[in-house]
C-alpha cells in the first residue's frame, strides 16, 4: 500500500485498530476466566462489553468514509495478546497472577491510547467531524479503563506483596 | 515460571522490558534512516542514546536484585516493532511516511510507559529504593520522549496533509 496522502494514513490506522479490537474482543473473555479477583473479573467484563462498541464505532467511520475495515492483521497487537495470554496461562498465587493481568492489559490499554490518538488527530486534521467525535469517545473510554485498571490493582498488588 | 511472589513478576516484568529495550536499540536505527524530516530523525537518534541508557539502568537493577537479565524475549515489542519495520519499508510522500513512523513510535513508546509504571509500581511497594528511583528516570525519559513526539508530529501532520 502506497502512504501518498494523510488519508490513506489514516485508512491505514482504523484498519490497524480495527483488527487490534477485534482481536480483543476475542481474547478478554480468556482474562475474565483467569481472573480471580472480582473487581478485576468486573473490570475485564465491563471492557469487554466497551470494546465491542468500539468495534461498531470503527465500522461506522469506515462506512461514512467509504472504506472497507478489512484487509490488515495487527501485528502489535498480536504480540501484546500473546502476552497476555502467556499471563493468563502461569501458575502462582492468585493475587499475584492477577497483578500480573493488569500488567498485561494496560499495555494493550496504552497501545489503544496511542493508536486513538494518532486516528483522531489525522480525522481532526482532515475535516473528518464526525469520525473525530467517535474516536475522541473510544480514546476517553480507553484512558478511563486504564485509570480503572490502575485503581483495581492497588489492592491486588498490596495482597500479591502479602503472598 | 511459577508467580508465587510479587518479587518473581518484578523479575518478570524487568526481564520483559530488558528484552524490550534491547529490541528498541536494534529498531531504532533504522527509524532514524527512514525518516526525512530533520527533528524527526534527531528526535530517533536522541531516543536510541537514552534507550541505551535504560538498557544499562535494568543492568544495574538486575545486579543489585542479584538475578539475571536474559530468559526471556518481548513479544509485545516484536509485534510493535514489525508494524514499525513495516512502515518504515513503505512507499509513499515523505510527510505522510514520516507521520506514520511517529505513530508507530508513540505506540512503542506507550509499551514502555506501561511496563515501566507496573514495574516501578512492584518496586515501591517491595522496598527496594534504588530499583524504584532508576525505573522511575527511566519512565520519566519515555514519557518525554512520547511528548516530543507529539510536538514534533505537529508539524508533519500539518505538511502531511497538504501532500
Amino acid at each position: 500500500m502506497k502512504l501518498e496522502t494523510l488519508r490513506a494514513l489514516l485508512i491505514e490506522e482504523l484498519k490497524d485498530l480495527y483488527s487490534a479490537e477485534t482481536q480483543i474482543t476475542k481474547a478478554l473473555p480468556k482474562l475474565v476466566e483467569a481472573s480471580s479477583t472480582p473487581s478485576l473479573r468486573q473490570a475485564f467484563a465491563n471492557h469487554l462489553e466497551e470494546t465491542k462498541n468500539h468495534v461498531t464505532r470503527l465500522e461506522q467511520i469506515f462506512e461514512r468514509l467509504d472504506e472497507s475495515p478489512k484487509g490488515k492483521t495487527c501485528e502489535g497487537m498480536r504480540g501484546l495478546l500473546k502476552e497476555g495470554d502467556e499471563r493468563a496461562g502461569e501458575k502462582g498465587d492468585a493475587d499475584v497472577l492477577d497483578a500480573g493481568l493488569v500488567s498485561a492489559a494496560q499495555r494493550v490499554e496504552h497501545y489503544e491510547i496511542a493508536a486513538y490518538g494518532s486516528a483522531r488527530t489525522y480525522a481532526e486534521l482532515l475535516g473528518e467531524t464526525e469520525a473525530t467525535r467517535l474516536l475522541n469517545e473510544t480514546l476517553e473510554e480507553e484512558k478511563a479503563a486504564d485509570a480503572k485498571l490502575t485503581q483495581v490493582a492497588r489492592k491486588i498488588n498490596i495482597e500479591a506483596k502479602a503472598a
